[in-house]
């Protein structure tokens, strides 16, 4: 043996000495130091806590000794922060960020006044790509890593939401009226069978059908949507309950107590439905959701701000209801993201029971993220950090003044924190934003397409304000 | 002449022909290029605007082309942001934000398990001062400028107050118990005179008196308040109808049928009270109210979360009472910045009064800032951009995603941004955040005895939790 080759003995022997201490699985990204909040079956909470994630999928959660074992080319250190499940806003219109902040003036007709003139005029195929990236890039940046919608031309926000990075389920309206991706009424059932054979199996799109309302569709149209969703196996979201007048033309129209009611008898509740709002349920159509296994979203800010009332979500919580918080359209909540939706899901419940005992920060997060997964069908895939789910995790920093002290994580996350202290949000694996910086689009990519649509929008507005205020002015 | 003595006076007449278009006088701050709220009584927006401020004073306020009239050693450029008067937060206990998050479990016995153990046994000098330098950079850094408070040891809040720079109404609690800066029932009385002695004439403090409540103060002492707050010309801070167990208390002890009617009824309502919450207010009283020029502090985030009610605000409003916003203590509503009251305070008289038109974005904003400034009774110095106030402004940007559109800057406002979208706060004249950087105390400079405290507490509070937990199974 000569001593080059000895050398190389020694060494190879020293490095096999130094691989008992090295990782032995491969990973591709390991987030160390954060207090880890599961979301579990247990609600289990790891005070210093590694989530390892290979792929799309999570494939550790544990102690920071877990670290050891894996290797992985990124590296995130959540010090000082709260690492959880994305958020999971259950129901929105998200193009209509378009709009936000129009109709603000207090005018009784703003449905009449505003929301069909706009959408009448100025929604577009490019409009809703272009509002659905800003209003994605909104939501990574807030921490909601799954959001589901209804709207039109859901083929173009599934491209936005796609560049973007986000999850979504995303509903194609069916309505009963020409609408703007369709002149014939209920040609969204059309286009959306063409949407749902582009988009089934997508890693990050789940299409579905939206058919409106059960008083803007037909019980045979309904029917069909059903059969249809039982085929194609595909969500089905509607609006349930959002409004008092609803029982009473479901009595008089077809001899049912109730939109749940009617839905159970003409065979479309079942366990692929969400139904938004669910504000005037009643005990039973609580246990006939329940029954059918369907799921719910709660809507608490918009509902306030709409002053449409307050939905029985204490009473769904406590059955056990596949229950998920929402913040419905950007022209109903204003918001997007999930931050003040969370202290409205806590704040409601108590005024309306009368007891701040009930609706917990840590049942808030629940709902925030596994309640929406459950109330999306989804939770197998999404809404907590188990080995095997998708790998969608935030971090929320703690170390800015609003969020000192941190006694309690979910009190923290609930009461204390706002978009900005979302630090890094992670989706399907991928890391979307980091440091609060996009990786995927940028807000100034889009910014001046922005621009111009918001100052286009803006002088056909001012005309409709005008008409407003006019049309106030004569009722007064 | 020699030739250049010629060239110096062709300089020097260039120079003075320059002088026309030279800036005439002299300032120590321009704003320019934002979109100013003035909040003035005609609720005037300038689109391009421009605020001038000299000392601790505004001195000029107007169109884009006032700035070419001063000279100043500091710019501040407020493209594309909203500047306004700074937030007015009417009700907080400041300090208790080094104990917010604690206690959320839902426990009914919160007081005695929390609250009370917190204060007997962590309460001091040092932590009252330490936690509102917390507080402050928190108030400053999400665009409070001026608040109220009704705490201990005023001084030492006084003294943090001042280091970073915020202005405040600091009333010292007086109550029939002995408390921490008093071992005699009522010591409070002489604190504050002291206190008072030695804050009077602050420009940043406004040293008040702050009876807790009608029915923890006896009739003499509140009367001899009244009379003390009179010769010394100082407010008088008091929660009011918080509760709905008031109302028969002072029925039963004091033959008035309200707290309100008892306080008119023994002299001490007049211009220099303000009273906290006003929930459980009638007719009478907010007539009772406004008839003696009392100010309102309303509360409508953190009695929603403790389920406490919803104040009529409204009719408060509409019937011109000087009325503000507030938070209450950072265990009540955990936040001490005023965004999601804002947006609290629209949606719950909404909800309470079934209409969605009230309570409207504009409205908001003018309680936010000149109706808190008119519940202080400081409505001739600060709450508005006008010439002659003081120079306690804003600049909030709206660049970030959740900002666009801005259609409407008051529900721009109102329901879209939050606290990290303030870019810039001023207090009488001295930049204390610019670009969201601390410019007075940062707080890194107080991050080590902060979570010095928050261990502290936390080990204490542990053991209080086993306790809740203990005592809340045994009820069970
Ligand atoms: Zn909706
Ligand atoms: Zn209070």
């Amino acid at each position: 043996m000569n001593k080059p080759t000895l050398l190389a003995s020694i060494i190879t022997l020293a490095l096999s000495g130094c691989a008992q201490f090295a990782p032995s699985y491969n990973a591709d990204l390991i987030i160390t130091n954060g207090e880890v909040l599961t979301i579990d079956g247990n609600m289990s909470v790891i005070e210093n806590g590694v989530v390892v994630v290979k792929d799309d999928k999570i494939i550790a959660v544990g102690e920071a000794v877990l670290a050891e074992q894996y290797r992985a080319p990124k590296l995130i250190d959540a010090q000082d922060g709260i690492v959880m499940p994305g958020m999971i806003n259950t129901h929105n219109h998200l193009p209509m960020i378009a709009f936000r902040g129009l109709g603000e003036e207090g005018i009784s007709n703003r449905l009449f006044a505003y929301f069909f003139p706009l959408e009448g005029e100025k929604l577009s195929r490019e409009l809703i790509y272009n509002a659905t990236k800003l209003g994605a890039i909104d939501l990574a940046q807030s921490g909601v890593t799954t959001y589901a919608d209804m709207y039109y031309h859901m083929d173009e926000m599934a491209k936005a939401t796609k560049e973007v990075g986000l999850r979504a389920v995303l509903g194609q309206t069916v309505i009963k009226f020409p609408v703007v991706d369709s002149s014939a009424p209920y040609g969204g059932i059309e286009y959306a069978q063409s949407f749902i054979d582009q988009y089934k199996g997508d890693p990050l799109i789940t299409p579905a059908y939206a058919p409106h309302a059960v008083y803007t569709v037909s019980k045979e149209k309904l029917q069909q949507i059903n059969q249809l969703s039982k085929q194609q196996d595909v969500p089905v979201l509607i609006h349930v309950a959002e409004f008092p007048n609803e029982e009473a033309r479901i009595k008089e129209e077809h001899q049912a107590s109730s939109p749940v009611e009617y839905m159970a008898q003409i065979g479309i509740l079942d366990e692929r439905v969400v139904l938004a709002h669910g504000i005037h349920f009643s005990e039973n159509d609580i246990a006939l959701v329940k029954q059918a296994d369907a799921g719910v979203a709660y809507n608490p800010m918009a509902n306030a701000k709409g002053a449409t009332g307050m939905a029985p979500a204490w009473e769904m919580y406590r059955t056990d209801v596949r229950l998920g918080l929402g913040t419905d359209g950007p022209m109903s909540s204003n918001q997007v993201d999930l931050w003040r939706t969370l202290s409205y899901a806590s704040t409601m419940q108590r005024l309306k029971h009368d007891d701040r005992t009930i609706m917990i920060p840590e049942q808030v997060i629940e709902m925030a993220t596994m309640g929406g997964a459950k109330a999306l069908h989804m939770e197998e895939r999404i809404g907590s950090l188990e080995v095997g789910k998708q790998a969608d995790i935030i971090i929320v920093e703690t170390q800015s003044a609003n969020m000192m002290p941190n006694y309690d994580p979910y009190a923290t996350l609930v009461f204390q924190a706002n978009p900005s202290n979302v630090d890094t949000t992670i989706v399907n694996g991928e890391v979307v934003m980091e440091n609060r910086q996009m990786q995927t689009v940028a807000l100034d990519d889009v910014r001046s397409t922005i621009d111009a649509m918001e100052a286009d929008i803006s002088a056909f507005a001012k005309e409709l304000a005008k008409k407003a205020i006019k049309s106030k002015s004569l009722m007064d």
